[in-house]
């Protein structure tokens, strides 16, 4: 997890090699990451003869999501630093972590990883892949409320494991917290948004179902979400430090 | 988990910028914890039409409640040692490992932070927060025991874990042990009580209900089980070492 | 995991502080572990009023002995090693990584704590404690060969990443490995045996109970199952290195 | 997880003790991981009389192949590399980490790993071993192309998280991915081939149920997967490096 070390200068970006390689891992992580999680839902809807959601469906879609997250994290951590989500790249940029052109490439990286994922499900199964949308009652400021709060779980986490200089020995198990707690946020979201945390997760099925109903609020809760984490986050805890310990890795 | 090293003299504490950071940090993590846990039981409400408990429900509980409670300590262990719960905090003080004023501070903030979870779960749900009670058939007498032994394996997972000085590499995996302790002990207590083993958990959706029935059993089950492991641990497995490596740090 | 450096000189034993201060702690993991672990069956059967097993109900007790003995063997780590089983202080035994007196202490500590464990759910719930036995269909030849292997896995699984002193990094995560084979085993011989792995984990019970059928199975096999896999880690795997680096610590 | 120095010259293999050593390390761990997933589908079929998957069923399935998995991988870490799989010795192969020969060695223990481990399973349950298979309405191509997917996931966290020399701490979480990426797999694929990602894992089954329809997929899917992942992390994350640091290892 090494987020914080990766922003390299202006002159470097974007087409620097390092970049770029950041870029392929961001999108194969992404790649793992979407056909397990949307995969788990196809996979759900074949044993059901798509029949409703079911706290057993809940579950399955949750340890799907755990698991897959932190092994992406992991797999990319030394590489990209493991972002696999618009709304991480995002706060990460807010805190001053990485750069506007360097993000932008993670974030292409990882809506192509997400729609290849996607377009590999739909051939592998032969089944649709089903779009991110609201249950049946939830009206939009709520869902946008609770993927603002649940994605700001996950990027406060990202921050104090993974990209916290004070963070130490629990930098060893940050992936495992990463995946952890969107599988936890499943069990809650999953029945009224789907709970997705993360534009790139949405996006994939949004453009092979073509389905975008209320596709903005998987952009506009996860990064307000994921923005307020870093800024807090920063300025809070980190921040202050930097009093004391001035750090150039910024 | 630097439960043992965050307890500072009296002059420091309480207006401290440290304490109050390690409140905000205690504030935002029982918020993370809460909101997916008692997210969690609203969900299952929700798919099941507010059907009776079943083992999948009681599953979901326990990966919600593990999961992010897992999270939740990492989060929190480099800025106030992620107690999350005043019976750790209690336990904590009980072995002479927190100041009086510093747990104050703790307890206030996990109070609010489960407070705001549960309003924030009402408004993003739209449904009932489900306040901890008895099932059919459990006598009170028997619900405080339950909460004081499974609050007990809880607390004594802390110390041997996170607060023990001679804890070693199992330090590292310190947060996934807390967390997980929670997510066994759920599995048994939850079709009895509930499984809080924590004051604070039980304290958000009660205000937010009104419902304070029995809710006594979640502060003298969890307080008597936390202080007895922090007292016990303490006595039998820290303090005899002091004997031969005198330390300063309480 | 310090199994192998607990090994102490006869003088020192049974009655050495240092040897009941790691029966109190093998007697508390166990309490611990028993009361997760058996209680989960006593939830399912509350919840089910008594059902037949179902895969819910593997799932929930697979969970909640590997999160609870993961717990169990770290929180007895650093005190006793952290056996929790009398198959591993037997497969120690074996291996010369425990002296006679001292595994004597660390079993009858293990089989009261299981049988205070299985008191104790009896009070809480008022409910019978489940004793292990034969699901229908299973002879007792079959079922002593599932308790060999399943606690063979078991205890090879405690010999490479906790005795072997070429664990290395593996040490780390070493508790969580040894809750999730249980895990993972009981997710097969629970069906057929309750896959106990663990003579105490079936005594405490069979004592509330005073069920006393094929209960011999359950010591038979483990102590079979955990003591080959004691002698073959330790010719094969560890012995042979002791011919170059000679140690001293058995 | 050294599998990258487990390398050895052609003059020490095959015969030599390390090979031989490793080889049966490989056996144990891989006859460990298929009892326990194999044996979780026997346990399904007898709790639900051979009825139909269910998401319980597949989650399972999941939980029991990757606690398996994680454990197997960590018990053979240090003396094998913990390779468990046909597939990541190949692609260990592909990228230059292990010599044809000893590779061989692998290959051979694991098949009879997974021949030992089914054979004890129909003994000890009385059942028959279910052979992988393709689910009702799936093509062989997608069957092959979901192979080749999933199998790419696993092999490129084995090279991310265990190979890579800059894998740093994520090394020591490392066999838990390799465990969980399979479970996340698991959830998707389950419901379609099988998910069997391993040419061992399907050919133990497939030898003692004598049922070869479409065997050849989890040896071709699977290879290419594996194959795959170990060129592209080779070339693109590993081998610039070499440029920088020259290595002997391999």
């Amino acid at each position: 997890m090494a987020i914080r070390n990766i922003a390299l200068g202006r002159a470097e970006e974007a087409t620097h090699p390092d970049t770029l390689k950041a870029g392929l891992a961001e999108f194969i992580s992404t790649l793992i990451f979407v056909f397990a999680g949307s995969g788990s839902s196809i996979a759900y809807n074949k044993l059901t003869n798509d029949g409703s959601a079911t706290p057993s469906g809940l579950i399955a879609a949750s340890i799907a999501h755990a698991f897959a997250l932190f092994v992406a994290v992991s797999v990319g951590a030394n590489i990209s630093g493991g972002h696999v989500n618009p709304a991480v790249t995002f706060g990460a940029f807010v805190g001053g972590n990485i750069t506007f052109l360097r993000g932008i490439v993670y974030v292409i990286a990882q809506l192509l990883g997400s729609i290849v994922a996607s377009f590999l499900l739909t051939f592998v199964t032969g089944l649709g892949v089903p779009a991110f949308g609201l249950s049946a009652g939830v009206g939009v400021g709520n869902a946008v409320v609770l993927e603002i709060v649940i994605t700001f779980g996950l990027v406060y986490t990202v921050y104090a494991t993974a990209v916290d200089p004070k963070k130490g020995n629990i930098g060893i198990i940050a992936p495992i917290a990463i995946g952890f707690i969107v599988g936890a946020n499943i069990l809650v979201g999953g029945a009224f948004t789907g709970a997705s945390m993360n534009p790139a997760v949405a996006f994939g099925p949004a453009v092979v179902s073509w389905t975008w109903t209320n596709h903005w609020i998987y952009w506009v809760g996860p990064l307000i979400g994921g923005g307020l984490a870093g800024f807090i986050y920063e300025v809070l805890f980190i921040n202050p430090s930097h009093d004391q310990i001035p750090t150039t890795d910024f």
